[in-house]
């Protein structure tokens, strides 16, 4: 089994899936909403990521959540608490930076497990 | 084989370990102390944490090292250099972001390998 | 098989490699150049390091790419799209945030599969 890729565009792939390990981004394609609305667009496009890769957000390893201002946390984390299953949520980190895109409030890049 | 969490929390677990591979991500319990203090925490918690999912010191493979002020990391370095047996440092990125936590100074994300 | 390490010095190794999964970090060597010249410096020294792991950039599955002036992304990436053949860019994440040597404009951590 090799490297399957999810999307592959000149300068990035969607996703990418070996050895049963899935590296993954999602940046909110709309970011004119608030961090709420940021959240909800990232976290659905994992989900449909996922099931491309052959995953679900119950498989999650590693989740590193880049914010653009540490006072939205809360509302980051409202959403994201909601969204995990009990017993299913990855290690995390979550790490004040700037990001590639004005407006974009929140990234996060994911490490999951396929199958 | 599947999925291992290590203390699930519902906002993150303190680690998971899918195929031989550990991700955990370490901070401070405490961050009323200087960097050394901090690093030395964050450590001696690794170490817990690497026990705890079949794994130790001699078998990390990646370290992101988020600090708060690059003028702390040769005292950050210091502890680390120490920390480490001879021929087992793993590969490792140094960034200055801000944390989520006001006072802290250090938090750093693993992967290890578990056996 | 077990852990394999690039050059492991006490700080951190230049690789990691463990289950056919390679993890390292690449800074540009000379600092004095301008963000094509920075790239250009990582991305061949990541071709070198990929060919010491048993792997080539081909086989990439997620690159972190730290920059300190996010308006340098679009020369970064003039290089970056250039230097990927078609079909094989990994999943990434580009950030912004500060460096730990003075003129350091870039800096990337990349996973890869060995083999």
């Amino acid at each position: 089994m090799d490297i399957q890729r999810i999307n592959p565009e000149q300068r990035w792939s969607d996703a990418t899936v070996f050895r049963g390990i899935v590296h993954f981004v999602e940046v909110p394609a709309r970011v004119d909403g608030d961090m709420a609305d940021q959240t909800r667009q990232i976290l659905a496009q994992a989900e449909h990521t996922l099931a491309l890769a052959g995953s679900n957000k119950a498989r999650l390893l590693m989740a590193t959540i880049y914010v653009t201002d540490l006072t939205l946390v809360p509302a980051f984390n409202e959403i994201w608490d909601a969204w995990l299953a009990p017993g299913t949520a990855p290690a995390r980190a979550c790490i004040k930076v700037e990001l590639n895109k004005p407006g974009m409030l929140v990234e996060i890049a994911f490490v999951a497990a396929a199958a």
